[in-house]
């Protein structure tokens, strides 16, 4: 692995898509600063990325904090060049609207938009003086669709939707490269496992469809993919879903 | 004009767009609930609609606070039954989205999804029980579009329309119409003038080409025809543009 | 009913939705001209619109064929100035695409897709001198979702709404209001009942949910609200589905 | 370069994309099979293909007639099995639509989708019964917007659009690929240069920007990335742009 003298920044590295993107940008010789809520959490990532022969320091943060998100993207800035910056926070929530308190609305915006919003404008302000390096933002399928009971994460998608848009087309004429990665499918992850198991049984896990799921690893090699287009030839939008998957 | 005996509540009824939804409802017999911020400025609107023979209520809300919004639902409701709620506080600001304050893009979604939010979740609440009724939200081209500069605006339109879109599907099974009106275009405002005034020059202004500018009547009428939609025709996403608008 | 000197062409004036159609213009007083590709079948729904005080004029028309349409347009304006023109050809077909011969793929664009050019471009072509005028497209779900088994259907359809949008912005600053309907549901009519029966058995059809299909009348509702609106809020794209679809 | 025991058929080899398309594709080791109106014209290309030390055979074709497609993808599939299908043929017009001929109308729409409709079809066939494949199909900023002046092209490239959705939503759980990549800007080829000299003066092209006109070689690479895809994040649309596009 070639190492290179550049920071990637993971905001919202949970044990599974967030690890995946990690790790994949650590193998190819960045530096991740890897941040979540609790940073003690990651250090089973930090044990697989440093024996990969990878660097990743991993965080605590809040990313509904500004100096908190301020401070983590500082400090990837102080270590080396801020290449990159993933915003990756999840806050699935599924309730009939009137059963949505202004608590869990407020909640999921915070952690889904407004801390986006936060992420990309602080990794804006290190980037625009080089004219260099990209702001990518995990989607799903509720960026899209305001679905039956989505009426709280579907509008904190949405909403970071729109911020991702606005930064595409403020940032893209300096040679900052934003893009939106629309997951329109379940990652296979511990949490989307156990969904499945109370929706449909225990036994629906054991025989599952290939082509339901998507790896997290997939997910991550969907950003490298972003990460190594062409200035001529960036994507916005980026939709990904397994083979299987009806939409 | 023959007098019914409900109610239409009206959030965020500004001297212009919001007063001229409440001015058409209430000259079709409806008893309007008309709320701003300071409900003091409504007293010029609610002296014309008195004038013309009809009924309207003023009141001061704050469509941010929960507590607000419900008591002028509730009171609207206790006045007679509620026929329908219309969404319509605005935010609009454009900045540069490194310039973008935390606290601007807080309060703009406060006021344009948040408050949306919460009305139509009370509006539903009260509605459920008798299986009709109508909520209808107001959008912008923002709604669709994350324009430069409108990181914050976007995101809260976007936000919005997401919460309009799950109330929709959530509810019109109910036989409660919710429906998302986008004008696509600049209305005919003293603040629309004036931003125009502030950038092309006063004289563009005196030789304002027709078809530029949308009647605050024009999106009243709007919404009136949402309202006499039959059930088995609802449109859910309503685009109202002037002819000679480019889009 | 006050007659009004001028004609309204409704091209594709099938049994249900298009009949509907001729029967609201006519009753709202303009000299409707009906064509279908056999006019004969039209002498029912000529005979109702005269005995309700109406005006209709039957003819039979290939929208596939320029002089056909053209002749047709050139009659109506000779009558009387064409105020309108609603292009309501169906041609709703479900085939694996590795199924669908060459022959159904060209013969449903034919009908749903280059029909209605020939038709907006020459309606165009009478209203522009006159600054003044209304052209009007049926779409469906189609339009907007190429789903499993519409290669043909949506193809077509997609097609006609492109037309359709460049047609609304060409001629929106000329005053000719174009505008794109799209029934997102089932109709009620004979074939969307048989192929109800067809797949569900014909017991369905006596327990058919309410809220499931919309009946013609309330497509000529929608279409005659789309008329009614001022040239300060014209809507380009206009759907509407019953309260109970699922969408 | 290692070679495959595999073809690549491009429909629409022209000068610039289809020409880049074909040669990333050989230069991977796949025996392409590049198809235009005139094929002697490949001839360079050719050279080209074989003195980098791949493989490439030149055919005439004409896309609109499905015996000449089918001949084509079935001479390749003969010579070596299928492993993804491109079909590039493009006819971008630009007419008033009250002067747009109904030949020219025809016309665009029997290249840019009837054709595209018969690659797909005839491809399909070839990879189902392998269960596997790819079908992937260049659209444009005209295929999600019906602009001034598009009605002919915007028409075809919808119609296209639909095709390759239905199309991907059946195949997909077939293992079939189905993409639509949509290129959002001009592409610099000899055609693009020559309008923007016309339109804006040879003085233009001297000074053109950077970010401006997308490379050939850029949209090969694109095409290239879909096909690399793990069959767990496939996309279907892939939009590319440059970073200075306004959009």
């Amino acid at each position: 692995m070639e190492k290179r003298n550049q920071t990637v920044a993971v905001v919202g590295a949970g044990d599974f898509i967030g690890s995946a993107i990690a790790e994949k940008f650590a193998s190819e010789g960045f530096t991740v600063f890897a941040g979540r809520r609790d940073g003690t959490k990651l250090a089973a990532l930090a044990d697989r990325v440093t024996a990969g022969g990878g660097r990743l320091e991993a965080r605590s943060l809040d990313a509904r904090v500004e100096d908190s998100i301020n401070a983590f993207l500082q400090e990837a800035e102080a270590h080396a060049p801020l290449a990159g910056c993933i915003f990756n926070v999840g806050a699935n929530v599924n309730f009939p609207v009137v059963e949505t308190t202004e608590r869990v609305f407020r909640k999921v915006w915070e952690m889904a938009c407004y801390g986006g919003f936060l992420t990309g404008r602080e990794a804006a302000r290190l980037m625009l003086p080089r004219k260099e390096g990209f702001i990518f933002f995990t989607g799903a399928t509720a960026s899209l669709r305001g679905g039956v009971g989505y009426a709280a994460f579907s509008s904190a998608k949405f909403g970071l939707r729109a911020v991702a848009q606005s930064m595409a087309r403020e940032l893209g004429p300096h040679h900052i490269h934003v893009a939106h990665l629309i997951i329109d499918s379940g990652v296979d992850t511990a949490w989307v496992r156990q969904r499945i198991a109370d929706r449909e049984g225990a036994e629906a896990l054991e025989k599952l469809d290939p082509g339901r799921l998507m790896r997290p690893a997939a997910v991550a090699e969907a950003y490298w993919s972003l990460f190594q287009q062409p200035e001529d030839a960036w994507s916005f939008e980026h939709e990904i879903r397994p083979f299987a998957e009806r939409w």
